[in-house]
Formats: structure tokens, sequence, C-alpha cells
């Protein structure tokens, strides 16, 4: 079982995710980074405006260190927007709370994130709830990364 | 087909620009950057207080990388202020979602953007505009990109 | 005439880039970037470590922005230390004095910039020169930018 | 007398700089700022590499700011390199010991500065010093700003 999102990996999400920007009709930038939010793959497809990796990045790079999709950072970031910005600059590329990114967990195991940019916000999550469905990846995500933990009795 | 604005046509949006800067009475500062939005040419016109020049770059980078007019950011900073204020802070300069900006393009291609700073917004948004239209660039620009590979019927 | 690397282009680099990396038995990532130094594709292959991508993202955007490979900085960076790592940050990306990184020019046209990390700085710098060479891009660079008005006799 | 440069200076110095670039070759970046490091003007003559407006307006500002040459702080950069590179960042722009910028200075009084980039670091100095004596500004600075204070008794 891998630790790890791989090339062979990222390459199938690639392509399905230029499957549906041609579908589309939309210029997207995919991002995957693997479990300690660190690059795998990035592609900016062709007609993507130039500041679309970086976003694609953001969204993969916190859906893998949050260790949930990066729309469920939502409900922190209304409730507490002060403290949520000071978070968001403490890691390596900025956490964000959007749509548009999924945790890749395979076997309740966290290997990795995808960050999709360039489409509506809706198209951008769509696309990016579609590649974990289509590729097998779990889709079940503790809306707080505390709950399991507490419920495991452990932290 | 120029690939990126040259200097004789920041002169020509200089001369314009100058020309309105005195009929308005007001001190402007104008910035002309290139498709990957590097400066070109930067005036501050007597008269424009200090900060001009940069906010005017502000608004001419956030044109040329984002590929539309700054002011058609406005709903995307209005409907996701905080991840907004995030995605402004990725490139090199600013993205700024405000009137006074204006991408310039040509014959469909993306050549760079321009932006004025020193009037009311409504002004600063009014020259922009003009500059595209007494200069001949195109006008019409899209809310999303589209896939090239897509429109090209390739792929 | 391409104004910019797009996704094919980018393919046969990694095409090339994975055949080699595999030749060397070496984790390499690479970084493939336009003219203004916007990320097009990056591929961390299979054993490269999680820090290269950044590298050979560095690589590639100092190619491209400064429009001549990487290591032509090194007599800059030698020779003016202070003064150059002042310059290494004033891009989007650092800007680095390093081997491992290629300008793409073709038909004397800047289109981006490629970027190697993960094998010995003599690997890096090598498969970097051969990229240009097995896919056809221009391997000449000047040290200092010429006037363009003077070479097209106007102005 | 003017307490500032204004943008009929700023485009005889333009004028001068772009016979120079041409006469000499080279693409060059040339910036022109107030006595307090504000931008009046920027150009990128036509070949002159992405990053050199930048690399211009440091060496401007720092000359304004400081109040005389660029290349006066190498002695400074050389014997205190630890403290020189912290103050380097604490203006608006980069503080740089090099070559290419030029103090504007008339009748005595501080009125703002040029930088020069896109040469060899002998060209950009070079020319810096001819637009100075070309245009009629002074050339006497003091190697270190206390020194007049401290003639003076005043500090």
């Amino acid at each position: 079982m891998p630790k790890n999102v791989m090339q062979e990996d990222a390459e199938k999400i690639m392509a399905v995710a230029e499957r549906e920007a041609l579908r589309l009709g939309k210029g997207l930038s995919i991002a995957v980074v693997d479990s300690g939010g660190f690059i795998v793959s990035i592609r900016r497809f062709d007609g993507a405006r130039p500041m679309t990796p970086m976003i694609a990045l953001s969204k993969a790079y916190t859906s893998a260190v949050m260790q949930r999709p990066s729309a469920m950072l939502k409900p922190w970031s209304n409730s507490d927007p002060a403290f949520f910005s000071q978070v968001s600059t403490m890691g390596h590329f900025p956490i964000v709370a959007t749509g548009g990114g999924v945790t890749l967990k395979r076997d309740g195991e966290f290997i990795g994130g995808v960050g999709v940019s360039g489409g509506t916000p809706q198209e951008d999550e769509a696309l990016a709830q579609a590649l974990l469905t289509e590729l097998g990846y779990d889709t079940d995500f503790a809306e707080w990364a505390g709950a399991k933990g507490a419920a495991d009795g452990k932290h």
C-alpha cells in the first residue's frame, strides 16, 4: 500500500482532468501533492491563465496537510476569520478555505491532495470530487481533524 | 503581430493618457506591463501622488496575468473575499479587484496590461477603457478561460 | 510559431527527462515555465526528493526571465555576490545562479524555461542541455541583452 | 528651484538613455525616482530583459534615499556585510551597493535618483555618470552622509 501518491497515480488524475477540461471547454490547471504537501505533478492545460497553477497548488496543499478537502475549511474560516487568516500562512504554501481541492486518501491512509483551478467555483469543486470517485479514492472525511482522535480516545 | 507590448505601443498609450490627464486636470500615473506582468513603462505625470505608480502597476499586472480587466475580478473578490485576498499575494505584484486596469489584447492574443491611478475610480476606469478603444485593442474578455486545445479542434 | 511553450512541448520535454532519469537511475524533478516564468508543467519522478520540484522551478524561472541558462549567471553571482543575492529575490520565484536550468528559445524567440533537479550538478546540467539539443531548441545565448530597435534598423 | 525631479527632467534623462542604448546596441532599462524614492518614470527599452526595470529601480531608489550614487555604498557593504544586508531591506525597495545608480542633485539640493540596468556593470555605471554630466546635475557627493553634518557641527 503506497504511503504517498506516485507518478502513476498523478498521471491517472491528469488524464481524467484533461478529458474533463476539454469536455467543459475550460482552461484548467491541476496540482497533485504528496501527503506532506510537496509537489508531485502540476499541469497548466492549454488556455489556462498564468496564475492558475499556483491557485491549484494552494488547494492541493491545503487538502493534503489539513487532511480534508479545502472546502471543509470554510466553516472554520467563517467562524474565526482572524485566526484562520494567520493559520493560512503557517504552511509552505497558502492554506485556503475554498472549493476545488480534495484529499487523496486510500484504505484510510492519507496519501496526498489534488487542486483544480480555472473553471467556475462549481466546476472546480465538481471535477475535484469526480476525480476521487472515478479513481476509487476514499471520500469520507471528518469535519474536524481532532474529531477522530477524540472518538478514538487519542490525540 | 507583436508578441508583447513594445516601447512604441507604450508611448502611444502614454500620449493618450497624458492628454487625458491634462484635460481632466488630474495628476495621474500610468503603468504598462507585458504579457508576463513585467514592467515596460511607468510614468507619474506631474502632480500625481507618490504611491500612484505602484497602484497603477498593480492594476496593470493584474489585468495582464489574470487576462481580463481588473474590474472583472470584483465578483470573485466579493463572493469569496478570504480566498481572493490570498490569491492576491500569489503573484509578483498584488492582484487587485478594482477598476482602472485593462488587458492589452490584439487579434485575440494577450500582449500586456495597463493600469491607471490618480483620478476618481470612475475616471481611472473610463480612461483605461478609452485607451483600449482609441488605440484599437480588443475589448472582449471572458469571465473564465477557455481550453485552447478544444478551440483549435485538436487533442 | 508558438508564443509560449505549450503542453505538447512540455510533454516532449517530460518524456525525454523521464527516459534519462531512468537511464541514470536518479530521482529527478523537472519544471517547465512559459516566457513570463509561469508554471506550465512540473513533474517529480518517483524517487525524487520532496524539495526538488521547487528547486527545478527556480532554475526554470531563472532561465526564462533572465533569458539565458541559469549557469550563465555564475560570473555575475561570483563577481558581485551581495548585489546578486538581492536581485535573486526580485522576481516571483528565486533567481538562481547554478546549473540545470536552460532557456527555451525557438527561431530566436524566448518561449520559456526548463529546470532539472535531483541529480549531481553535472547530471542536472547535462540533461538540461541535452533537452535543448534533442528537441531542437536554440542553444545560443548572449551574456548581455541586445537593443531590439537597433537590430531591426528602426527607431 | 524644483524640489523634486519632474516629468520634463525624466524625459530628458530618457532621451539621452535611449540614444546611448541604441549606440551601445544594448537592451537597457532606466528608472527615475524623486527625492523620496518614489517612481517618476521607468522605461524598459526594446530588447531589455524582463527583470531589468526592477533592478534599475533598486539602483535609482538607493541613490535617491541614500543621497549618494549606489556604487559609493560598496565600501560600507564590504566592511560590514551583515549589517548592510539588513539595512538593504529597510526601505521600500532594495538598497543595493553596486554601480549604475546616481543621485540627482541640483544646486546642492537632492531631487531624485536614476538607475540603469541591462549593460555590463561598466556600461551601466558609465551611462549613469554621463547622464549627470550631460544634463548638468551636480556630481559631488560626500562619502558618508554624516560627514557634512559632522563638518557643520550638526547631526
